[in-house]
């Protein structure tokens, strides 16, 4: 290997731009010249021994950079992040580039080896690795400390010398996906293999499980129909429904591990080692060692870490917890004075005044709900974690108990302390028709016009009529440097989690909530697929093994499913009738089918392996392999 | 590593006995000269390069060999399996030959680096993988087959012709280990690195929980006991100590975790990477190719195991389980018969006549309960698993349900079905402490006083009135060879597990329970001592890094018992004095208390870490090292 790196040369003739680095305007020169040679230094250096090349704009000003590496770079480069890929025998191995001869499709003038999503990955690891060595600041900013070892680029990013590093489409694969994605109307699978390839496992993994949640939805969609369309009402059907949707929900879920296993392995990430975690951006603390690398780097007391999440954190939320209550009350009274309303001056106006106050509370809801994501940022990123990992998990557990109690206290309120099914019903179907179409409109439609506008004002800028194929490079990159940045997939997968609850909690209520989660799904999927093609900035890819936390949380939520949809079950009058002397009978009964469905959940659960046999029997093979190899040594 | 294994020599000077290995009286000639020429052999030619001796016994036959090694040969051994010992450093490594030098204690002649224990597992794994090479059978025994990599000595045993292999005993620090642990009466803890140095990780790792569970019992005996004493009946009295029984049961299995984390961790066990698990020794099947490991072995097809299990097995277990609460019903008739009894004739006779149904059924569910430990070893040995582990998983679901079942059916019968609590107390106290006394009975002091018995005799028999320090080598094999056999501690744990469930699962009716297990515990830990040190053979030390499939056991235990204490709570009439007008909002309470009880439970279990901060850092550090020296590679 390193033979290989003294072969490696840092000029190459064919210089493809790979990733865009902004820096602000006006960055002092002798910035510049330093972290130009860090990146294009040799790794024997400390160096990036990427490429690098000043884009000049039209206004003269040299802020922004094109980095690409050569072939080799990159080869080497994917070892290093610990990339999978398939060998010629069709099994799954950490590439190596000694081993290089023995991967599928692998020749040393392909270059199209390693994808474009794959390539600036490792750049993005590449420059996010190079460290300070003996730099006690960033040269010309002394205000931007180093120390050996401080990434060079966070430190950039957070003190605003660096304005952001992002890839660069690839018009023309991005032509051939977006019409093989969303292009045409027609029914089939998403081109996910595609879909990885250019933005990488976790925005994949994502299409594949909304595509997979939709499938898994349409059984749900199809049994319910017929309960509206009929005005099914026998109590024997209700608790049909509800059965098989509690234990389908079940099903799906375990499912899904499995497809994911086979989705994952076949990308890769299944195999992926986890590397070891640096600090986050965002990380502060006094100078000291990390008991874990024994490096110098900035250490912040778990104490009092966990004393801002105990005492600040939790109490904030909370007191957002009561406020969204109180919210709820109002809305309550609401209702209650438009019905007064509707009683007293009946009317075609009056009539649709009641549906007024769950339209307001929908909106409410939202608005609630978006303030409340920043508060939780802001307190997520006060509390210091150290890791990204941790800052996630913590922020989506805030977000998620709000949205939750948000969306659903009503629901429940209505349920169990008003027992008014009909209320529920309508306040159901409002609930989710009106999320529904607000989160169309906010997440997808309202950028993608907006791009569409400065798209428009752009070119008649520059004076040319050119469609986006013909664009000059310089024209690509200042149009995307525009765009905004996609923040992951936190919103999408939160979107899915609440439909879920609305679909399952108070399923056998109102059955056809699963046919309008599924109308809503298809047309998501297009209108994410348009989002992430046109709307956003290129995100980097990120390799993924699976949907992580999501998957307990839709766990939890088809546990809490089962607790509410038999009460509802034990509440309706038609149960009620069966047991007309006690009604001790009836709750005690429905205590024992609760408790049983939930035992049924959980050894089921238990009983389906989470990765089908033959990925299970592929990775012992690996495992055994490698012991064998260590044996041999 | 190639070059050490050739300064090894076969021949060394003082051969130390390790393990022993009997053959069947009369086996061949042939046969014995082939297996110690493999034995012996180099491990260049398919040997386990190992020492061997032939011990004549006074008879004359040649049927005992005892198997040693060179101490080099134990050392690379050590490498072969994996062993991780302590660094000079205090940090945990898994040793390599070539990095000796760095680890704690370490010298040429310091043959105690390794403990006993670890020379004899080392020596245990190198005859088991001593494989054979052309052999198509056994040399003498045509009917035992062989193939290339088959396990000779598995073959050996499974056709009769090996009839025992087993480690010697140490007299001298057997005699230092039995005098810390049980010699004196004394309050402390138990020596558990010397068990663990003399009998390994499982059986260390199974004390070490049997005194951890008997100290975190304490608090609830202690608490029990003035409910008893003052006979406090009130209903807050009883709602506080249930809700604690329930809180603290989920708190002392989740700090098992860390504390087996720590023993673990200083064991080195928790560390050693898994070995590819051989198929188990009644294992059969057609020759194959295994897909994993590409090699020539029996195969069986899955779904034909599939079947057996569930058009088998399962039906099997459901009709013991039938018949199990058949006697049930039959011992309430008892019962009934000997309350009328009493009733006609009262006496003292009479009085003493009402515990006999309850004894009679306490023997009847012993005896049950080892019929059908035969039935379903018989079945679970049928079902033919390829692997021991899933073989004992299957297994110990078998036995467990049905003891489960077996033990406490009655009490369930009792308490939701009677509503009669003082029988229940009653029935509790009688089956807890009648199944208790029987335990120790038979698993302890039975054994010893007939191996006692056995071990006069035979020093009679030869004629001497030695002590057994003096006794000589083949003497001393003599004895140990007749000893019983340790199976494992599947029984210690199932004996906990019920116990566990006499306490936990109607705590707030009987809490002097925790008093009994606590005393029985102590006396447990005594028996087991004895147990282990002078009534069976020594086992083979066994690395493990956690209680497996007991944890899991115990924490299905601890949420049933959420479900019948707040069903209990919620029966006694003080609680019923409450809901004086709705019996209704008292099941609805009962049903949301034990709601949030559950909810509060599953949260703990989320949020105590599985393992001490410390630990995991350490293991980071580990993770991080690995990482960073494959970078470097």
């Amino acid at each position: 290997l390193v033979e290989s790196w003294s072969f490696l040369d840092t000029v190459e003739s064919n210089f493809r731009p790979l990733v865009v680095i902004e820096l602000a305007k006006g960055t002092k020169e002798e910035t510049i010249e330093w972290l130009t040679k860090r990146i294009v230094d040799k790794k024997a250096n400390g160096g990036a021994q990427l490429l690098i090349k000043p884009m000049v704009t039209e206004d003269g000003v040299e802020n922004i950079y094109l980095v690409g590496a050569s072939h080799l770079r990159l080869l080497l480069g994917a070892e290093a992040v610990g990339l999978v890929k398939e060998c010629s025998d069709n099994s799954m191995r950490t590439f190596t580039y000694s081993s290089r001869k023995t991967f599928k499709h692998f020749a040393d003038d392909n270059h199209n080896f390693l994808t474009m999503a794959e390539c600036q990955y490792i750049i993005k690891h590449e420059l996010e690795n190079l460290r300070a060595k003996n730099e006690k600041m960033i040269p010309g900013y002394p205000q931007a400390k180093l120390y050996p070892g401080k990434s060079i680029v966070r430190r950039l990013l957070t003190s605003g010398i660096l304005v952001q590093i992002f890839p660069l489409h690839d018009r023309e694969e991005l032509k051939k996906l977006s019409h093989s994605w969303y292009g045409r109307v027609k029914v089939g699978y998403q081109p996910l293999d595609d879909i990885r390839c250019y933005f990488g496992e976790t925005i994949a993994l994502y299409f594949g499980f909304l595509e997979y949640f939709t499938f898994a939805l349409i059984p749900m969609a199809v049994i319910g129909i017929p309960y509206y369309v009929f005005a099914w009402e026998d109590y024997d059907k209700y608790v049909m429904f509800a059965t098989f949707n509690l234990l389908w929900s079940t099903v799906i879920l375990e499912v899904w591990k499995r497809i994911c296993a086979i989705l994952t392995y076949r990308w890769g990430t299944l195999l992926m080692k986890r590397q070891f975690e640096e600090p986050r951006p965002g990380f502060h603390g006094v100078l000291g060692i990390n008991p874990v690398t024994g490096r110098e780097e900035p250490v912040y007391s778990s104490i009092k870490r966990q004393l801002r999440i105990y005492l600040v954190s939790l109490p904030f939320v909370c007191l957002c917890l009561y406020f969204s209550l109180y919210v709820m009350m109002i809305y309550f009274d609401l209702e209650q004075w438009a019905l007064d309303y509707h009683k007293e001056n009946e009317s075609n106006f009056s009539s649709l005044m009641l549906y007024v106050p769950s339209i307001i509370y929908a909106v409410v809801i939202e608005i609630m709900n978006r303030i409340y994501r920043y508060a939780a940022e802001f307190l997520t990123s006060w509390e210091n974690h150290r890791l990204e990992s941790s800052y996630q998990n913590h922020l989506i557990l805030k977000v998620l108990v709000f949205n939750f109690l948000n969306c659903f206290a009503s629901l429940f309120y209505i349920a169990f302390v008003l027992f008014d099914m009909k209320l529920l019903r309508q306040s159901l179907a409002t609930l989710l028709i009106t999320s529904q179409i607000l989160n169309q409109f906010a997440e997808s439609l309202l950028p993608y016009w907006l791009q569409k506008r400065y798209n428009r004002r752009m070119k008649k800028r520059m004076c040319s009529k050119k469609t986006d194929m013909d664009l000059s490079l310089a024209e690509q990159v200042n149009m995307e440097k525009e765009m905004g940045t996609y923040l992951g997939t936190f919103d999408d997968y939160l979107e899915l989690f609440l439909q879920f609850g609305y679909v399952s909690l108070f399923s056998c209520v109102y059955p056809l909530a699963a046919v309008f989660a599924v109308l809503n799904n298809i047309t998501e999927i297009y209108s994410d697929a348009l989002k992430m093609c046109r709307v956003y900035k290129r995100p980097f890819a990120e390799p993924t093994a699976n949907i992580g936390v999501w998957q307990l949380a839709f766990e939890t939520m088809s546990v809490i499913s089962v607790v509410t949809n038999c009460i509802l079950i034990g509440m309706s009058p038609q149960v009620d009738a069966l047991f007309p002397d006690s009604k001790m009978d009836l709750v005690l009964t429905v205590a024992l089918v609760e408790h049983l469905l939930l035992a049924i959940k959980f050894i089921m659960a238990f009983v389906i392996p989470d990765k089908p046999r033959d990925i299970q029997t592929k990775l012992a093979k690996l495992e055994f392999e490698s012991l064998e190899a260590l044996k041999q040594q």
